[in-house]
């Protein structure tokens, strides 16, 4: 039987702040990527969130971001590849703590946002993270944007990588995705995503906006629970991954 | 042969931003409290103070504070105990990160300041504390004021304490120490304060400022390092300990 | 005709974080409180609400609080009154700006959260805070809970001032709020939240919890607005007042 | 008699973290370039900061930066002009109302690192800058790198500019300091660093790396002193224009 991930982005509120529908979204998820108290999230939402998460059996994952609150780590900041490396260390650590106090343990590390996009196309950066998630814990989980640098530095750093897609986006022919700043960026039409994700998942191939098929790695799909319409949209292609016969899972329940 | 332990609060530098004297003072201490990125540090010096303490073989703990740069994490901060728990967690775990990303094994935990202080006096913030650092690793040793709540509250959940003596303050009757408001609240003489320490050590009790005598249990002596004139006097203290025979040495390596 | 003030916090969104119904309170509210990005708010959202505010015509006041943006600004924090000043001075010129840029006067000050209630009981917080005021502008009304020592400072420093009221809360028998860890501390029934107010105004006096009739200065009454409910109750005073001949409007347009 | 202004950055200083010897830098310099909270400086420093320059009768600027205290506003941050707009005028007005309070008045803005080298080159961004501090205060004066796209955006929101110069940093042929990451990119040498100064001014001409010699218009020039050779060189180049009766001054103060 094939198998695939859900991960999505969770315990993004801060303090009086609230951002996400987390405890809807844990029904449709295999994966938690939880915020570490940098660009998103603070000690109390990281415990209440690894808590829950653990509570319905859905893996937990750090969600390290740049140390930016008030951009919501979506803002580009250079920084020098020993400081990512620092960064990281940190905030998998901050982490891992409550996921050990809950009684759990750690799957995986997925960078959120502007580290995310900016080490996708950046060895260093990405060789930098790799090392750092390496260092703190050889048994955790990389997950990187399929074809991309964090999924090579992953694997040359001799840890498991899971080669991320997305459902709602459109892809170019050398695999990247269409940047959000072009019309054809997103795809609208939910049947249309869903069908991009089954394709991706079953046969390792995806077609890119100008009409050609290029080949894909989809070990995990990134759903996003933000809106009633984004949990509409979960729970549809939760129903289509089960008509298919695949099996939505975690890394660290196989 | 006795043994003694002494620490000082180091890594409290934050980016451009220096404090302390943290490779001079490493000479002379036996157990290094390293700042956690809330009142004090970030995750590069992190890094860098921790890899220096395990180089010169000097134990490395926690120094949480509350979330407080401006302050320094002095300023009294009133937080409900859960969200103390989770101040403690995360900033244990980032920590502990770096250690491990260094290949050394975290020692103790001391909080920092305002959280010290304040626990010390209030049980329900000291057995937040303790069960915190229990909670993410129950082999590690608690430091607190002798004779304070938060070393009753270590015990009680099942943690191995460290009772801190100061060797430039006086004592009041009850055990805890003269305010810094008072006139008398400090030693100013160095062959005075050395003279305390010794006797705590070796006959484990102090002469309180109403010249009365109690006892007191010194596990590990306070160093401060933030001046020429400290580093002298914590140099001063370490060659009185030689000549009583009285060996420093952290917890972790007896 | 009787005049009085209703007032409101607005603008305590931050980054991608979204508290309040900004546009809908407006619509109810003579003088609007604007966080100043310590416990809330940040550049942006000052900017917006500023302008939003004076585009409905409703009087701008900065809305200081703690540096304290994960507990919102509720967290008692021990300050010197030094320092309390250089904190209220900072916030008030900063809002100042974006209302110049924005062609605006600023009217009013209004301590938020912790720092409000602990300045209540404070001569010396008070003082500072009231100094603060007076030196970035002697013509801002300082807004304080009536009969405080936020109001009495603020007129011993030469400020005009808002004496404040609530309708939601009980009042004790010295003029204060009862505390909300007491079971009567709130008005839960609307009808009973409007005649109190009522009475506040048109009678200089309230029924404290103990059914006593104490006298008591409203110049202006808090508004809530973080909920349907809130807003149907600011609509309700509203017509309350209106029905009562009471002309609701803020200092500087009398 | 030709006319020079003397700036130096100051007030960076953070809570207990100390930096500068503003005290003594404010003997050779006719501007203060005062950090505003967010990149450096909180509202203790810059109270008495501005309060120590009015004392020193050198002039005030606002020297707002990035949101970055941790990369002390040296680490590239991609933001919007809209953005920008709002960091400029938080800052101006919250360092604005410090000058206020102790009875002076604001002379200048200078934005500080990475966001004084971006917006150089950046027409977006410094329209946005220019435009933020003509809406606080038509009467400022923006400094700007000579020659750059800050100058002119100044001029072309109507306000007075003053091109800065610098001694220690050798220029290009476009006008350009020399990138730090270029072998030459520093005058090490006292002499030849106070030659090109004085070229500059009196000549309006300075010699490129590459030995050509380009015009430059020199109104103020950058002095540093954060170091006893950095306060040395101040002084050195002060008896030098003495020397050449060239007068330092501000532009407030003219």
């Amino acid at each position: 039987m094939m198998k695939i991930d859900l991960n999505s982005d969770l315990g993004e509120s801060f303090g009086m702040y609230t951002i996400g529908n987390d405890s809807d979204v844990l029904n449709y998820v295999s994966s938690a990527n939880i915020a570490c108290g940098m660009h998103a999230g603070d000690p109390f939402v990281m415990h209440k969130t690894v808590r829950l998460a653990l509570e319905r059996g859905v893996a937990v994952g750090a969600h390290p971001g740049f140390m930016d609150l008030n951009g919501f780590g979506r803002r580009n900041i250079v920084m020098k590849p020993d400081e990512i490396y620092d960064l990281i260390v940190y905030q998998v650590g901050a982490l891992s703590a409550f996921v050990k106090a809950e009684g759990g343990r750690l799957q995986h590390v997925k960078p959120h946002g502007a580290l995310y996009n900016m080490a996708a196309k950046d060895q260093a950066m990405s060789e930098a993270i790799a090392k750092a998630v390496y260092d703190v814990d050889p048994q955790l989980v990389l997950f990187g944007l399929a074809g991309s640098w964090l999924v090579k530095a992953g694997e040359a750093a001799g840890l498991q990588t899971a080669s991320e897609v997305f459902a709602d986006r459109t892809y170019q022919e050398d695999g990247s995705l269409t940047p959000r700043t072009q019309p054809n960026a997103m795809i609208t039409d939910d049947a249309a995503s869903i069908r991009q994700v089954l394709t991706m998942i079953t046969e390792g191939k995806v077609r890119t906006a100008t009409g050609k098929d290029i080949p894909v790695k989809a070990d995990t799909v990134c759903i996003h629970g933000d809106s009633p319409k984004a949990l509409a949209f979960a729970r549809s292609i939760g129903e289509a991954l089960q008509k298919e016969q695949i099996q939505i899972t975690s890394f660290i329940h196989r």
